[in-house]
């Protein structure tokens, strides 16, 4: 084993996914946890794994994702309390990325949003415990919902070659799926559901596997229709996720914030009529605006290491705010990430410095975002 | 740095403690991941650890128990309605080892709850979100509370020389400290909280730190109180709290397991007039009884590694339950653990055989718990 997992994981409390063994048998080296899961996040260097998902494609296990799913006479109705997107305009084999939201509107989660059935939703979580937010709600809702965490579990196939893999796997069927669509199907009698989703503006698709019981299977299968490619498993791109201009929640949005600091706005739909939870507090928010804006940034200088920490923003030499993301983008040949600043610091062209921990400080300013050019992402449904 | 933080960590998702820098001065070998922050385990192998726990005391960074505060004219009626235990029979200045429960009656979280006023509570937490859990709850219960949680990160001072610790610490005010009671005060100006309270059965303290800002300097204030009594900074001691019988969050018992599963009834007030969520589902489980239990077990045969899965129980050839935990005990010389169970298999003197991969199957059976003579050990408030 290349990775002493003593060193991360005591005891059975951490669950291992469908997938882990593979993980193990194709070199994973380092595992980070997400949902109280293991989640291999590195099988090489950062920058390896960035050129192989530009250039090729690549094979990711996040079985951390893990879904709440919501079924019952009154799962529409539930559902579509717990977000600002009017889940109405979302078809049965559709998906929408969306916000779930607090009573303060600061943001709970921002899953993938899968409708399978009239009254059948599948949530794609990022990490934390929202199976427990939704069960609470029900607990009081009055409404006739089951909500249970379903034996589900998640890979992504991203880069350009995606399309081949997943046309070899899956035939021409999955090739006619729309943007954040999907199918439900099986491959060599294996229960999946695929979509056309990704945390990579690459192209890219995800495959639901439906029965832990056949991760190993399913991994193998991928990995040799794969081969002609050059896939490679690898853990998820955080550089191509920064320049994509996408979010990871936990780092560069939390429960603090609300969709109008992070720039999330067009996950709420101002005309839905009926209550969610949340509502009243975001018409507020969108009447007053917001203090603070997560911004795009450049920071001057050599290549940095991604942040472990949220670095210190100054403005004048004051701490104004806070860096949630930032990493050398290898094609761009600049650091790239963001900031939460003061709305008057987060303007186009605003100078500030950012303090490294152990490295001193760097000149930063602001710039657009998403800092690659959208013609070369997808954005997201 | 003895250890690749990049293996665990990645970007700034992970929330690190106000001691972070001091357990890497003083040595810390691995993290976890608990409360989505990180979570020092080892800082020498876990028989070494033991072993100074039970001879002489050990600091250890618990700040991965965050509180969820609940403050507010309703909070004690609000708080009530969390758990099973009559909170009314709880005093300002007490603590108590409470189960929150969902509505079908699993255990949503086992926290250590101290009521710092009438209407002030803490929830000390196993790894769960009780913070999504209560606010969701709060947002349709129409009381008046405010659920936050905030800057309060503890420390567990552990072992036979931890009273002379604390009282160089505090003097002789803590030393009357009955068993789950606290004190809020201060050390050098550093506002805390000290409960005689901990996850070992050794005599011991937590010491909740109340400014996040000032972490390395009472980490360096109690080492220094404890170098005349050999302190040393550890991981958390799986070996010990089997040894008294205390459960995990997430390897011994779940949301899919309820109290009278675990045999954690004792935190059942039976009579408690005032409505709780899973109240009638646990009345309902009373009168019926559960299929299974968990059981203490001994493994037969050599030392085992801590399982870092839930290893399969057999009873005649066929599957028929887990291991949650099971280590090798160093003083007892034999292996210990707990198995959920069949409730008749789980029954004393019950033989089984345990299947531990890579290794074969090993005879077990079931006995009596706590393992260690509870003379020795402390019971839980």
């Amino acid at each position: 084993m290349p990775f002493d997992m003593n060193l991360v994981q005591r005891g059975a409390r951490l669950r291992r996914s469908p997938f882990f063994a593979a993980t193990q048998r194709h070199g994973a080296k380092g595992y980070t946890v997400y949902n109280h899961m293991l989640f291999p996040i590195a099988f090489d260097e950062l920058e390896a794994e960035y050129w192989h998902l530009l250039q090729h494609v690549t094979l990711w296990d996040v079985s951390v994702e893990r879904q709440v799913e919501i079924t019952g006479p009154d799962a529409f109705a539930f559902t579509n309390t717990l977000t600002p997107r009017e889940l109405a305009r979302c078809a049965v084999g559709q998906a929408k990325y969306v916000v779930v939201t607090a009573e303060d509107g600061g943001i709970v989660n921002d899953p993938v949003l899968l409708r399978l059935g009239e009254n059948h939703f599948w949530l794609a979580l990022a990490d934390g415990d929202v199976l427990l937010w939704a069960k609470a709600l029900a607990a009081r809702a009055g409404m006739k919902v089951n909500i249970t965490e379903p034996d589900v579990s998640p890979v992504q196939i991203q880069g350009p070659k995606a399309k081949d893999v997943v046309r070899s796997l899956f035939g021409d069927a999955v090739m006619k799926l729309r943007y954040y669509w999907f199918l439900e199907t099986k491959l060599d009698g294996i229960p999946v559901v695929v979509t056309r989703t990704g945390w990579t503006g690459e192209v890219g698709y995800e495959i639901y596997l439906r029965d832990g019981s056949r991760g190993d299977e399913l991994w193998e299968r991928i990995m040799e229709a794969g081969r002609p490619h050059r896939i490679r498993p690898t853990g998820p791109s955080d550089i191509r996720r920064i320049e994509a201009g996408i979010l990871n929640w936990g780092a560069d949005m939390t429960l603090e914030d609300n969709v109008y600091e992070v720039g999330l706005e067009r996950l709420v739909d101002e005309g839905k009529a009926s209550d969610y939870i949340g509502k009243a507090a975001l018409a507020e928010i969108r009447r007053n605006g917001t203090a603070r804006r997560l911004a795009g940034v450049e920071i001057a200088g050599d290549p940095i290491a991604f942040n472990p920490v949220k670095w210190t923003v100054k403005s004048g030499g004051t701490p104004a705010g806070r860096i949630t993301s930032a990493v050398w983008s290898p094609r761009l040949k600049k650091n790239i990430g963001y900031a939460m600043l003061p709305a008057p610091l987060a303007a186009l062209h605003s100078e500030l410095d950012v303090e490294i921990p152990g490295s001193g400080e760097r000149r930063a300013r602001v710039v657009e975002k998403p800092f690659v050019d959208p013609d070369k992402s997808i954005p997201r449904a």
